[in-house]
């Protein structure tokens, strides 16, 4: 969304001044002329921030508030759970008793990697903003350690969580944690580099890392966004859909009242401020 | 070697100041008391930089005249040759008809992988410092453009040599070719981290990539040593043999006679000066 707000090119078109913003939706079907949607259906789709959207249909998923909370379908069960599990099994590809770091780890991207790690057999290692959320991660979620990234004794605090190296760092922020990770990395560590959410509203260039240690260690980084992967949804729907059930992946949403909110609720989400997926409630 | 002359951490051991420099030989055995060596035998081995080396038979192999000249096993033939075989073919993965950028290539590494490109259906495209370089990367080797990273519009030059972009960049000096090759790399390009020979002797840190093209254009980072791939070395001295041996393979050595003319050499491979492998004959 926020790389929807620049005229950079990117894999995602610009949202234009005056059109609404695009986003993930759960919603209510209130009307239909469609045969596989009745009025009352819940689906996903991507209607954006409003208060109702017009579909033909496509793109457009029914839900079964039965199977799984319809809400878990725009984070755990969803495109960040998907993301999570993309990234981490594909291009992470962790091995047991291989550490795993995740920044942004009580988010919904980073709390489904340590999550993911952790089944793997991994040591997982989250990196929050503030000592609740670091509490969260290691006693909710079952981290094996987490680290806040605000106090000055950062990186010798993540040095300590990380005896044994880091052998995969889930990128989802970049900049000072970015730099911090970097000394830890362990010889082949791979960087799935998911989001940079540190600098997206840089006005300077942020140095990128260190080319000499992707050398020296053998690093793989690579980008990817999460429709790279689409081969990969079926197996995500089943495996998360097993773990949500049996209670090994678990979540938590931070839910904003009111569209009218959605604005600094989105501020909120770039410095840190939301505790979980941050979904906003229109009606 | 210039990373041994540090005391650095890295996958090679330093050397210590008054041990003679290590490297890569083709020598003549004088003397033996080993029954697999007989003198007269010329053997690829990793004597280093002096008149004689005395050896335990490990780690040297007996080469066949008849069958390429012995200095090949240095160059295209060896581990140069080999480099280029994995980093391309193993990272690169280039698909016919893509584009493959690659510095120094002129090179012992580069040549190679300009060539393989080339066999592979690739379009080839070189960075070499100087028009004489440049005129025998293209009418030697076979490349389909060469640019001179000299004058002040090589990267405009470099543009219009790929019109398509760049899917596989093999990186082999960093700095200034890396931050001209970086805006042209395509969607889901491929970087092997070879080497960095432009920032081995600075004295600040250069600023590594940016990261935001790495997400939005979804690119592969992959640093590697050659000894990574091991398990590659009969492909390639297959594939490479015959290479070679059809004329597809071509190469070139800039010799310099007398080992105690090695540290100016050296010093002007560092600054770019040697034209094809650098080989040192010692007597």
């Amino acid at each position: 969304m926020r790389g929807r707000m620049s005229a950079a090119k990117s894999y995602a078109k610009p949202v234009e001044v005056g059109e609404p913003m695009v986003g993930g939706t759960v919603g209510e079907i209130v009307a239909s002329r469609n045969a596989k949607f009745a009025v009352g259906d819940i689906v996903l789709g991507y209607g954006g921030w409003r208060d109702y959207a017009l579909s033909g249909g496509v793109g457009v998923r029914k839900l079964d508030p039965a199977a799984a909370p319809v809400t878990a379908a725009l984070g755990v069960l969803g495109m960040p759970g998907m993301t999570a599990y993309a990234g981490l099994l594909e291009i992470g590809r962790p091995k047991p008793g291989e550490t795993v770091a995740v920044a942004a780890a009580s988010g919904a991207v980073g709390s489904v990697v340590g999550q993911i790690a952790k089944i793997r057999g991994c040591r997982a290692v989250g990196i929050a903003g503030g000592p609740d959320k670091c509490r969260y991660v290691v006693e909710e979620l079952g981290f094996d350690a987490c680290v806040d990234h605000r106090p000055p004794d950062f990186a010798h605090q993540l040095e300590a969580a990380c005896p044994a190296g880091i052998d995969v760092y889930f990128e989802n922020v970049g900049g000072a944690v970015q730099r911090a990770v970097w000394p830890l990395l362990y010889d082949f560590a791979r960087i799935p580099v998911c989001g940079l959410i540190a600098q997206y509203s840089a006005t300077t260039p942020t140095p990128g890392p260190d080319m000499f240690s992707m050398l020296r260690k053998r690093l793989t980084l690579r980008g990817f966004i999460v429709t790279d992967f689409a081969a990969k949804e079926a197996d995500f729907l089943r495996d998360a859909g097993d773990w949500a059930r049996s209670g090994r992946l678990k979540y938590r949403e931070d839910v904003v009242e009111g569209l009218e909110n959605a604005p600094a609720a989105f501020l909120g989400l770039l410095a840190g401020k939301n505790f979980g997926k941050l979904l906003v409630k229109v009606a």
